[in-house]
């Protein structure tokens, strides 16, 4: 029996090279049992005037397929399914049952329902896209990123693409943070003393599993990056945020039961507040007396392009008691999945065995294309690259929001990616936010950043890593507009 | 001022071209410090004669370096360190001070200490390993993978590269894993009962956490999976360790009080035994009536080089009560680190918010390069090839067991890449192994395997995915001459 060309298709929204769909049409034809063996397949002019190609694209696709054995060739009588091409099972599914199990019941532990907020996965499609976190395709050295990938797949590097770690890192990665990433935030740390982590939510997570249960408080920012709290939640503490100001958090505020801190001192999140060298004393002065730990997040520390950063509040800790966390997922891209966290050595040998147990290691081939980009220096250019950028729109961002009036609650004295903005009171910015989603602008809402259950409703964040500045201008305008006391529709 | 040649050097270990090595070099000197704006490079000639590579080699070097902003050139006058040069940090770091937290207080949670076994990480520098889950780099299709990967890594799919998915997946791997992996075990299941993993260990996991907490019992296999049992300890529930039989679980054995089997079916961990139609029926009739949930760990069923798989315990199940656990890490690499879990979609739902706070998502590029491998038939290729491996060793290796007289306590009656090794009463094989890593021979010792305190000594696994054919059967002799029982330090 011979296999109608009719069956074949090419998807508008394909991707990949023509060569390469044709010879998935076909493996998929055979994998989902539609094309049997022995089967003929229709011959590569037939099949190359059908889809509007060319032939040698169609015989090259035969070909690989024919190097496969998913195909075998007969002389000049043309290409059939091979007798060794893998079978589709030949059992049927079962009908769909009704599932019987009562899983309110059955799952002991929720994880949905936190105060972490849906993000439009469309953001692309949004002319002023405000947003926060997401990477900016025309600021990314994909190029250079691409061949270090390349070299790290090269058959010399074939065992840190394809080893089960077990627990451990790439020597290379760990290295280079070691002596060129920390020491420019004032902190040595041996090789003992740092865990590759995927990304900053990972690292947060496990200082939660490791420190925290029901016996302990633990003290977050308010407002904080919401997914800290919901992170928190499974470990079972008691939770108390305490209120920022201008400073970021203050530790005469800090409550005597106070077991971990989660703090964000070089740049307040989301209020951008840098923490100064006199309270940053204080805080580690109060977490001695109050034997607590501390839990450093230090986002975004490479953005400095309107002063040179403070060092960490890691590297005035004479105790051990600061946990750094630090990522790669604001300066070269989210998807990586790449962060550390640094700490003394017993904690991180149990964050380790966490980790281990957990998902074992972050996936080798990852670690060493970061740890080439790094040391062939493109990580420093990409960060300047991005720094004049974000410093071109933050100057846009701020002359626009000048011109209309709108309101700044928080800058960031030495840079970043974004500003934390105030509404009129009264203004509920989640609703803001829909509203301007008509106007193609995307906002953050500021409430899913407070503790409930009394959120303040009138702040929002401006993100502007993701929005090129000729677009700044004309978005801070809807916002205005949308913000005036006459809108029809005032939120 | 300039520096000196003698600053640098070729370490005879690097990896990377030469080319590479001298930007790695000029860049790390600028960021630890080292080299100071202005100061003058030595010229191509002079680093070319002294390092003893050709001048062109150091010219495109030093090209690159410039185009990245690290150097300047001043006509013919040479190469300055760039103005523009990232700076080290100016900050002294403070010395090491004496740590004073008490980590065995502030640790709530030790991962430490469980039965996972140290492995070692040296197997490839052993002649003879028979050790289990690592990569054989001469079955494994790097070539193909790397298109994949470099396919991936195009501008087209930039954004599955650097996006953050929040807690979504690769829809192209996951429609691929719905529509051509599960049909081929039996299983139908709609995307959103599907959820990619970091690996079979992070399912697993992941399963454990949402359904155990102190109330609950947990049933396991006896011997089973080591880091299994480990990962349940954090889960805190009660741990029951069923002893298996030559067919697997027995439900007969399983406790009124059972919540979750955890069952390997289709090829039981260590043993390899497969469980028959019948107990997997009476298997799933025991769950119903308990009101029981079954993770079932489905590894290894692609290496069934022997006979045609089983269909998995999953495509039985009519109300929705097993959770099934599948990865790649078998029969691509366990650095990879991708698996899946299917199961109803509440319990999906519970798992993806659980991945999103514990890591986000499993790197997107890793996730888009399996999918290309997959849907373009690289996969079921790999597989074939490997099956025909294995399956030549599988023979190597019984032949060459039945020669020396050693003991097979279990088989795999379909293929598998171990056989579960019985040697006589009295002997530890713990010792053993250790004793043999003298010979150059690698093996498993069977003790981490049971459930403790009594743990049965005389078992041991004898994997043959990294070992070539032609070494099993010296390797197996010299197991043999230390178990023979005139042997001098018989174990």
């Amino acid at each position: 029996m011979a296999i109608s060309v009719d069956t074949f298709f090419l998807k508008p929204d394909s991707l990949g090279s023509l060569q390469a769909q044709i010879q998935q049409m076909v493996a998929e034809g055979i994998l989902s049992g539609r094309f049997h063996h022995g089967e003929k397949l229709p011959s590569s002019r037939k099949l190359a005037s059908h889809l509007g190609v060319s032939r040698i694209t169609v015989t090259l696709a035969y070909t690989e397929l024919l190097s496969n054995d998913y195909l075998t060739s007969r002389g000049r009588s043309g290409y059939y399914v091979s007798d060794n091409a893998p079978v589709p099972p030949v059992y049927t599914p079962p009908p769909r049952p009704h599932d019987r199990v009562d899983w309110d019941r059955a799952i002991r532990h929720r994880h949905t329902g936190g105060d972490t907020p849906q993000k439009p996965r469309d953001w692309q499609r949004y002319r002023y896209p405000f947003i926060y976190g997401q990477t900016d395709p025309t600021l990314f050295d994909h190029a250079n990123w691409r061949l270090c990938a390349l070299r790290a797949l090269g058959q010399k590097d074939i065992a840190s693409l394809t080893s089960d770690y077990f627990d451990q890192d790439d020597p290379l990665l760990v290295e280079f943070i070691a002596r060129h990433t920390l020491p420019r935030r004032g902190i040595t740390a041996r090789p003992e003393e740092i865990l590759i982590t995927m990304g900053a939510q990972n690292a947060l997570w496990m200082a939660a599993q490791l420190l925290l249960d029901t016996g302990r408080t633990a003290v977050v920012e308010d407002p904080c990056y919401y997914a800290l709290r919901d992170l928190l939640v499974p470990a079972r503490c008691r939770l108390k945020a305490l209120r920022v100001d201008a400073d970021g958090l203050p530790p005469d505020a800090l409550p005597p039961e106070t077991d971990v801190i989660f703090t964000t001192p070089s740049h307040q999140s989301p209020t951008t507040a840098t923490m100064p060298l006199t309270r940053r004393h204080a805080l580690l002065d109060r977490a001695r007396v109050l034997d607590a730990l501390i839990v450093e997040d230090d986002y975004e520390f490479e953005l400095a392009f309107l002063a040179a950063p403070s060092p960490a509040l890691k590297s005035l800790d004479r105790d051990g008691r600061v946990i750094y966390v630090g990522s790669f997922s604001k300066s070269l891209f989210p998807g990586l999945r790449l962060g550390y966290m640094v700490g003394s050595e017993p904690f991180i040998r149990q964050a380790r065995a966490l980790r281990a147990s957990v998902l074992r290691h972050p996936p080798g081939h990852l670690q060493r294309t970061a740890a080439y980009f790094l040391s062939l220096g493109h990580y420093d250019t990409q960060i300047r690259r991005m720094s004049d950028a974000l410093h071109t729109r933050r100057e846009a961002l701020e002359q626009a929001v000048a011109d209309t009036g709108l309101t700044i609650a928080g800058r960031g004295v030495y840079g970043g990616s974004s500003l934390w903005m105030r509404a009129p009171d009264g203004t509920d910015t989640t609703r803001l936010a829909k509203a301007l989603r008509d106007d193609d602008v995307l906002i953050e809402p500021g409430a899913p950043f407070f503790a409930g259950p009394d959120r303040p409703a009138h702040f929002y964040r401006l993100g502007y890593s993701s929005i090129p500045t000729a677009r700044i201008a004309p978005g801070i305008r809807q916002i205005a507009k949308r913000l005036a006391p006459q809108h029809p529709n005032w939120p």
